[in-house]
């Protein structure tokens, strides 16, 4: 299976003051075209650390996604940063100033200088759509530049997700068990050694006052998943409790 | 200023299943105490994948967190991980096993071995309480092992985030100016420059149907806060929208 990583650049993320939403969105949207997001880094806005990070992660994973970083503002260093990695120019794209210029005389706003930024990417790259707001995001090699505002990046992410080269879609199923974890553990460690095909995962939650456990099965072939799941609803029943299907 | 790494584990947040809620409440959680959460990552249920980071991460950092795998069931793979990562044995502490005992008494659940699991720690380590669920977390050197589940998690930071070294805290303020962060920019960025003991960061977002730009100050000195603040209302204003103080 293809593998990505995800490297969220921003301070605000750090600080606690933003909760990324992107991770979650990327890693559901692989899943459905066959890529695993593997690993993910939340990193500062310093140009050393996204260089050391971007050049760590690119060699390691299938695809490397970026999200953050490309406006227009003195703390947006992502393009010059992933330029320095690939020790490669900024230049400025033609389509995406001819975008930015339609876009910003329709709203009666200067293209300045610092707006003119959002043209330029690192030489060679191939520009991913942004049909919110215009500015581009960009491919280069195994790279994949993205804006960190939601709304943004998940118009480019779904815009250009089919152009990636992924495997057998990875499916999930969710039962539900009211029981500690502790009680299920014991057959469940034992169920997932019958089953190597399927990744099985236990997460305990407190709801309404009480215990509670999603076993959540995930793999690429849906029959294995049903087979693992007969295994964990017998299992559920023989404690005692009647499992729910989740979603 | 002392720099922390969080490191997320767990398959259920980089598949796209479960948001993370973890790393904002640290990174803001340790502002408080002096501390910078510098980075962060998200890493499967894969031993060779935690060693490595934990490995990376603990000479690179003053302190490094991690989050999940700590509980019952055969994915809970953390503190067999940090074992081999510190080369220690696991080993049985008598103050977690006697509250888990009392624990499962009370709660007429059996303590069975899945569950004794959770009194295990590498040799040498200081538990961390864990007023919610009893089992607890621990500290090997400078590694805090913490549970996933929100609620433990916060419980155990709360409890031992006076124990950290940091320095004084991390103070923000926050300006929202209804225009779109490219009309700021330039003027932003010499505001930077002229106030380099304050970090300034640029979050453009899109509400009520409306651009509009936070501009979020941050440092440990409030005096140099409310110079940059000064000069970045007198900004807005030239550009005739009149700041709003958020939060």
């Amino acid at each position: 299976m293809k593998t990505a990583c995800l490297i969220i650049i921003g301070n605000e993320v750090l600080s606690g003051r933003t909760q990324d939403a992107n991770l979650a969105y990327l890693g559901d949207g692989l899943n459905g075209v066959g890529v695993r997001l593997a690993e993910a880094r939340v990193i500062p806005d310093d140009s050393d650390v996204i260089v050391a990070a971007v050049n760590a992660c690119r060699p390691a994973f299938d695809y490397v996604f970026t999200t953050g970083g490309i406006g227009p503002t003195h703390d947006d260093i992502t393009s010059a940063a992933i330029a320095k990695a690939f020790n490669l120019p900024l230049v400025r794209y033609p389509k995406a100033l001819a975008a930015l210029e339609k876009y910003y005389k329709n709203n009666k706003q200067e293209l300045n200088d610092q707006r003119l930024k959002m043209a330029e990417a690192p030489e060679g790259a191939t520009l991913i759509g942004n049909p919110v707001s215009v500015a581009p995001g960009y491919r280069i090699e195994n790279v994949y530049v993205m804006a960190g505002v939601p709304l943004v990046m998940r118009a480019m992410f779904d815009g250009m997700k089919h152009t990636l080269a992924g495997g057998k879609p990875m499916i999930s199923r969710s039962i539900l068990a009211r029981l500690g974890e502790g009680m299920i553990a014991e057959g469940l460690g034992r169920i997932q050694l019958q089953h190597a095909d399927v990744e099985i995962g236990s997460y305990p939650f407190f709801r309404d006052g009480k215990l509670g456990t999603s076993l959540v099965m995930r793999s690429t072939d849906p029959a294995a998943i049903d087979r693992a799941a007969e295994k964990i609803n017998a299992l559920v029943r023989s404690l005692g409790v009647e499992p729910v299907d989740e979603e």
